[in-house]
């Protein structure tokens, strides 16, 4: 179900940038060409956020209470690396 | 010339999107689609600087250099508020 | 033991804010400041990273293995919350 | 002017970082201490913003207008360099 979502909104986002090779071809102002690209990349952290809450829910509950204290550290580092690499860290 | 360079970057882009959906279609691993989103929104953020260079050396110029204070004001604020929209700012 | 590697971090981030005052102080030139402003932001985001991975291997074991549904919701969700203020999302 | 805008914000942003090392002595929840962190952040994002608008009107206006093709140039890349900077680019 939520895969659904985050497939309709990636098939949104494709059709957005698109839009955005369109608005260059067709030589649009530089600064209304950077805000689309911003808006498709606040609509790409969404589908993250989104695939993120999946995974917490459904993943990393399975980790944590399986028996695998490898597979838990896995699944762990792994949400701390995905954070890491959405900042400066 | 640079357009051209910013376009064939975007229909890259457009291709990763698309590969991403299929990642999503065939219930890929999610902590490797976040990892995609991540490249891709990368590779957004590189062609925003690109768009960006272009235009400094452009309009900016052209902007400052010129007669109309009202039009060199609004080009000056529009790139601090890219720079902001692109920061929590 | 993390929090005492948070805490020296932090410490420093202290001295490198108050070095940044004395460099805005002493009108220094303007990039060199903001690229040391992004240089602090960047040592944030390490003791933040640093917080989650505490917090993933103690709190959410906890809450994940424990009876309380609702608990267990409330971390999982402030898990994206988080990941979402450091994105647009 | 705006330099004692810029300087009374960073010894406001210098007291909250103080005031996260409490939290982190203290034993604070982790949740917590990021989210002062992530407005740590927001607030220094403000600042350089804040200077980057009055580098834009100061130097970046003497740079394009003077008669030096390479300082120009400098100016106009390190515009490019804290946006490539600010983000993944």
């Amino acid at each position: 179900m939520k895969n659904e979502d985050a497939l309709r909104r990636l098939k949104n986002i494709e059709g957005h940038v698109r839009g955005v090779e369109r608005m260059v071809a067709e030589g649009a102002y530089c600064i209304d060409v950077i805000r689309q690209i911003q808006a498709v990349e606040a609509a790409l952290d969404k589908v993250s956020a989104l695939i993120l809450e999946g995974h917490l829910h459904s993943c990393l509950i399975t980790a944590v209470r399986g028996d695998d204290p490898d597979e838990r550290e896995r699944v762990l580092t792994e949400i701390t690396d995905v954070f890491k690499a959405a900042t400066r860290a």
